[in-house]
């Protein structure tokens, strides 16, 4: 979390804390099914109230509440717990943090946020260590505009949930759906299969989209709206093994008007995607009266760690101990081993005095569990002598220093420590 | 909250994170009428949940089920949201952080913990730049030990009650309830009365309290321990200021065993204590067998600032703007812009691109309203020099100056501008 919150800083983006409580009537405004059978919901006193089940919803009550206040864009970023009642399973939890960023204009928002919101996902990945992912990216107003050029506008919606269903149940039993369910003829369910398996370099798909073009407005829009992404993902920093063009993401939300993002781990396809999002044109109709567009993207940060560390991807090298250094009086009198923690801790290094009544041998063995690096014992010797003794517990090197020396011999060794990344490649 | 967890992780508290929903079973193992009354309590399926109404109690679920995993003295700290549904009032909250620290031992625990906690507040507090606040010590033994002297043990707890109301209602009020609703004979109540009037230097309280010495052994172990705190508390860097021994302080916890603390502003007395807490012998005991005795201490961190601000207390001077740099790139091409922004940013330098469609003299009232310090301009002409024009809003200030001296120009500039405290004295 900390590193998301430095990454999420460094781009200009403001930390948004809201209610985990909210009424009911905020919260179901938009109605919708899953949405109502998952939410925790309660009677206190005669408040209807209910727990936020994500944290896009409560951004738009608080920008519609506090539209006067704001300056637009706005850039905020949570990181907050959601509460989804879902039948608990592997991976799967009830109360779970969500890490959101979004970018909210008033009235009109530059495409160019929508090339920006990924590169920012590629350098949070990045600082922490994650490098075999690749974000998809799609464009919400290519699929309904192929839809309509095919007539089938007003069933696109049934067609796309089916379609998203390809990797999971394969073209033949995707074909029989849309023939059978949902009354799409045979030619067109074939240009459906043909469009959605374009697939290639970023370049190539995009040219295999241009076949469509100039038969309907919404098509072109998206198809230029895309080409215009693509263009500037490079620029803003994500590398070409990073990003792909994917024409069969969708998002399931309703809201997504434009560019929609998914995130997969390259080595574990079957996690689905850990990051997703994309843009919309209308974050708080249910709120206020003012067009708010926006673009906004989501880490579920609760299941990919859970993930991570089920697949062994949590670097178990990075120190993880509440303290970089066990301090261990030797004397009655504590002034020496208080003054050398306050020491230690102005210059950044944890500290903790052990002066339980334990066996040396006890307060060894308590650094050594908790993975404390270092140890550092201040009998009367080193006190006269004005040194601390300081032993690694990893390599059993012990020094006797003087406390400057010490100082910087610890915090050589807790940098090298500390290199590494939270996530393994 | 990171000047927070920063100044506690120096202290060798690992950051713990418990759910906000638990089995209302759980939470209400302890039972007692105001938590039952203020809790948010509500049914999922079969299951009767509630939300936590502090983290000490979810702490000692997690302790207890844990007990096999943990290395004792286990050192925590929490900050997170606790609910509590009382009418909603100025500076009352129904959803709250609270910042906790705490040290658990298994079957023992040094009273050295017992000084060292308020020597992390008080640490704390000057890291947030309060000055003007005063941590008042008690401990519940000579308390309790000093009703029992008085053959008014099985009273003590009301006895208390009415005490804790001296400052509200004063001393003749206080009398009349003793000797009336509680049947205290005029003789005991005198001897209360002039018990807890004591004050003064905190060696001069601690003498006074000697007079009843020998007659109990629960207050001579509880002055004992009063008297080793209040000789640790300097030791662990507590200026004799920032600290009282105080016995009105009795927490209406029942279940402090010793060492009790509150916190005042000096200035706002009427706020009430803002840091509160103390010694218990059995954390967890509705949980598990084990005997865990622990010290720990709170902050009403929501009401804290919801005061300060109230108060005028908060520093305005400090920078809240989301961003430290607002890069207008004014070319088509946006290379240049990004690339800057990726230095800045890998300088630590918070930065933003301005890519809406806006006016230039709307970007620039953009920056102002946020109060972003530093505007980038890199137009073609800087882009060829190789230069980035920058100018601080405040001052008005404009430089042109290479991206390297650029940096080095800002951040002197943030330094001098994050030189502040986050409150005022």
């Amino acid at each position: 979390m900390e590193i998301l919150r430095e990454t999420y800083s460094l781009y200009g983006f403001t930390p948004l804390d809201t209610p985990v409580i909210e009424s009911s009537e905020v919260l179901l405004a938009k109605g919708g099914g899953e949405t109502e059978k998952q939410i925790y919901r309660f009677q206190k006193g005669d408040a209807d109230l209910s727990l936020r089940f994500d944290l896009t919803v409560p951004l738009a009550k608080y920008v519609a509440l506090h539209y006067n206040d704001l300056t637009f864009p706005f850039r905020r970023f949570q990181i907050g717990k959601v509460y989804r009642g879902e039948r608990a399973q592997r991976g799967r939890f009830r109360e779970f943090y969500q890490a959101d960023i979004d970018v909210i204009g008033d009235g009109k928002l530059s495409i160019l946020n929508e090339a920006e919101i990924p590169a920012i996902i590629y350098k949070t990945f990045s600082a922490l260590g994650l490098q075999r992912f690749l974000i998809r990216v799609n464009n919400r107003k290519i699929l309904n505009g192929f839809y309509a050029l095919l007539n089938l506008a007003e069933r696109s919606q049934d067609i796309m949930r089916t379609v998203d269903k390809l990797d999971k149940i394969g073209p033949e039993k995707v074909e029989a759906i849309l023939t059978g369910d949902l009354g799409v003829s045979r030619e067109q369910a074939m240009e459906i299969l043909s469009f959605i398996s374009i697939n290639g370099e970023n370049q190539a798909v995009l040219s295999q989209l241009e076949k469509w073009q100039g038969r309907n407005e919404t098509f072109d829009q998206g198809l230029a709206e895309l080409k215009t992404v693509v263009k500037y993902l490079g620029g803003f920093g994500v590398p070409a093994e990073n990003f792909a063009v994917d024409l069969t993401i969708a998002r399931g939300l309703d809201y997504y008007t434009g560019t929609v993002y998914e995130t997969a781990l390259l080595d574990h396809p079957e996690i689905g995607s850990v990051c997703s999002g994309g843009r919309y044109d209308n974050l708080a109709e249910y709120y206020t009266d003012k067009q708010l567009p926006g673009v906004g993207i989501s880490i579920g940060l609760t299941r990919l760690f859970y993930v991570l560390g089920e697949q062994g991807m949590l670097n178990p090298e990075l120190p993880t101990a509440p303290a970089d250094v066990l301090i261990l009086p030797m004397t009655e009198d504590l002034s020496a081993a208080i003054a050398f923690a306050t020491e230690l801790r102005e210059n950044g290094i944890r500290s903790q005095l052990h002066c339980e009544e334990k066996k040396f041998k006890q307060k060894i063995s308590y650094a050594d569990k908790l993975g404390i690096p270092y140890v550092v014992f201040l009998g009367e010797d080193e006190i006269r002598e004005g040194v601390a003794a300081c032993k690694d517990l990893a390599t059993g090197e012990q020094t006797k220093l003087d406390p400057k020396a010490t100082i910087y011999r610890i915090k050589a060794g807790l940098d090298a420590r500390n290199r590494g990344f939270v996530i393994k490649g």
